[in-house]
């Protein structure tokens, strides 16, 4: 193998199919099973040329895959891996780099410490807070409340009912009770409803999966406070949108928090996996997860980024952030967000000007939610009709009981023309003339 | 900014990166704070082109870099992300697949299931297990461990005291107690005395961190079936060499365990982050971490292997295992397992040959455990100096109360001039004539 001519090869692979994108069926057009069923049952027993890989990569991997990159990708959050953020992923794996101590990577580590202080500029996060990556929020919310269990005592776990599914997964894990606690017409906590007893932590949502809704923050910082609970701040998907300051309306509050996670892989253009978990009190999450006692610590000794969180091994994530907030810069990422939110308020008007169709739920990023003034049954059937089309792919959810279809937009590649076409695919799927 | 020019000049970069690795100190020589002083504070406000990225990996991150892919990095395990590897991460970032669901991504979630069953034949484990890649062995081990709890109900887990620190890590943040139990004089668990009363789980260690030692297996499955309880096989490093039939006496009785680890990013030529997790008991993973109670499962469904782990999101980690095995084959890894094993023991016979030095515990595979017959402190001074060199890095350990210096073999560069650069060294800082 040479590594300089299979490396071209692979590039190409990469450019070709970035500029093909899309073009393919944005839902992968398989069943369980197809791809499986096209390759060896067994491994080689000799060597094959990496060429082997890449031809079947295309003929039989690509077809089964579901397109993230795509400009019509507009299910579940849009995500994007921006062109420096997958070359810097190229150089992270030539690098390698475990950053389990900081000897064993120390740029690695400092890079780490310093593009989290950058990030929180951007976002307008506090500065002395405390910063490191997880692959996850999943697993960035299990480190924030092993902490909370750590520093509070408490044993029950209290999100409202739109949270991620995360938070429950996270807290049964830990041994944690999870208590729901209603939301309001806008799907926002209902924080005078939320009863702290034996709480160790509030997860407050600052854009929720389904709706993004943005829970009162200030007021469970209030509560949180009062009764000596753990606020979390669950900013996955939206907090990447404090890039701008018109938005820093959802950001209220959150500077009063325990700590807060940011996907960069969500909508700061950082390919999977980049999950940005900040708090004010790194000695809980270093008392959860560190085994060396915290009165064995010295000052002068250099900050070991794997006592934060579950993982020993910590590869080198933060190259792809730099290189990401490096090539856009501020201007760049603020414009980007911008253009999605542009594009999800132009379909909103769409939506609410032509008859037959509703919105159902308040628009606040870049998400809208809406469905056909019809059963859910015929609005499943319009989604499933689109997706299986390949035109675009959408995601759905339940509201107040009822189907509701889901347009998340954040793909950086996404264009008017991209949002034009699943609206019009939509309206041929439910029959509009 | 454009992908192709900035992607054959980051792909360059990359090229010249493994060709000179061997030339850097393989330490990092530089102290806490000193790469991130000569990087800016505060992000850039106007976009900057990726070659300003690639200039300052070279001038400011490199030299702050410990070289994981140096042929004389011989601490921890050593590992390599082969070249097949980091080109599969390169096409995996592209892709940037996000599989929480089967539908989400087909080709990535049934690419996961056959690397795993492609891997369980190479490395004779049973092939009807149920296999998934985590990030780290640590959070495998919380997986099986979460798994275990809900399984059995107790709520202690037994270890030897040679067992890894993240056991008692996964322990602490699941809410179980550790319990360790002696070894022998070759490091091995007691079974004996392995008091399971509570137990939800015993972690046998095949190939300890220390000095590579192998628990009895056998007698612990024994223990386990009679009393219920799970048995866990941390086998993160030496799985590998299972791929040798001749090294397979390791894994006798792990046909019998509920779940095992195997690192590929450690012995396995595959670039951070690929822990590979099998269990017999898939059932119980999903108990753990699903959040569909399994009374509503349906057989027909897709597997979704994010029900078998912590984390929701899952990047196309399978992509780099396949190409590794597809362009090493199995007669490719077994000749580099063996080549590694070949200069550890070429490097034990040195050491046990040259008065004044002492082998400190049996070679099992391709890490040494040795001393200057001479202090502590001597002893560490030959490391310290060593590793100041940057001619070699090597790492240490403490075996009955003693600090013993441990050389790992395991990057596929490593020549034996290689170990022979760092037995020169050892000697030059000991001062041999």
């Amino acid at each position: 193998m040479s590594f300089r001519d299979d490396g071209a090869a692979a590039l190409d692979w990469a450019a070709r199919y970035l500029d093909r994108v899309g073009d393919f069926p944005v839902l992968a057009q398989v069943e369980p099973g197809d791809i499986r069923s096209r390759l060896p049952t067994s491994p080689p027993e000799q060597p094959e040329s990496f060429a082997d890989v890449l031809r079947d990569l295309d003929e039989i991997i690509v077809p089964g895959l579901t397109h993230w990159q795509s400009p019509r990708f507009f299910a579940y959050f849009a995500v994007s891996a921006s062109e420096p953020g997958i070359l810097a992923e190229l150089l992270a794996a030539t690098l390698n780099s475990v950053a389990f101590i900081w000897r064993t990577s120390p740029a690695s580590t400092e890079l780490e410490a310093l593009t989290l202080d950058w990030a929180s500029q951007l976002l307008g996060l506090p500065r002395d807070w405390h910063g490191h990556i997880e692959d996850t929020a999943s697993v960035s919310t299990i480190a924030a409340l092993a902490a909370a269990r750590e520093a509070t005592g408490g044993h029950v776990v209290v999100c409202s009912e739109e949270a991620h599914s995360s938070v429950e997964r996270a807290a049964r894990l830990l041994g944690l009770e999870t208590r729901k606690v209603p939301v309001d017409e806008a799907f926002r906590m209902r924080a005078e409803l939320a009863d702290l007893t034996d709480a160790a932590a509030v997860v407050a949502t600052v854009g929720t999966t389904s709706t993004t809704s943005v829970d009162p923050v200030p007021a469970l910082a209030d509560a949180c406070a009062e009764r000596g609970v753990w606020l979390h701040v669950d900013a996955a998907y939206a907090g990447s949108a404090w890039v701008c300051p018109e938005l820093r309306w959802s950001e209220q509050g959150v500077d009063r928090a325990d700590s807060v996670v940011v996907n960069a892989h969500k909508w700061l253009f950082t390919p999977m996996d980049c999950s940005l978990l900040w708090t004010r009190r790194p000695e809980a999450l270093r008392a959860a997860f560190s085994l060396v006692p915290e009165y064995l610590r010295t000052s002068d000794e250099a900050d070991s980024l794997s006592d934060y969180g579950p993982a020993l091994g910590r590869r080198f994530r933060s190259l792809k952030l730099w290189a990401v907030l490096r090539c856009y810069g501020r201007t760049g990422l603020q414009s980007r967000i911008r253009e999605a939110i542009r594009l999800a308020e132009l379909f909103d008007g769409w939506v609410r000007d032509e008859p037959g169709w509703e919105l159902c739920a308040p628009r606040n990023f870049s998400v809208v939610c809406f469905r056909r003034r019809a059963s859910d049954e015929e609005n499943e059937a319009i989604v499933d009709s689109v997706n299986a089309s390949g035109e675009a792919f959408l995601s759905h959810t339940r509201l107040k009981g009822r189907y509701v279809i889901r347009l998340a937009v954040g793909n950086e590649r996404t264009t008017q023309e991209d949002v034009w076409r699943a609206w019009e695919a939509l309206r041929e799927a439910a029959g509009v003339p």
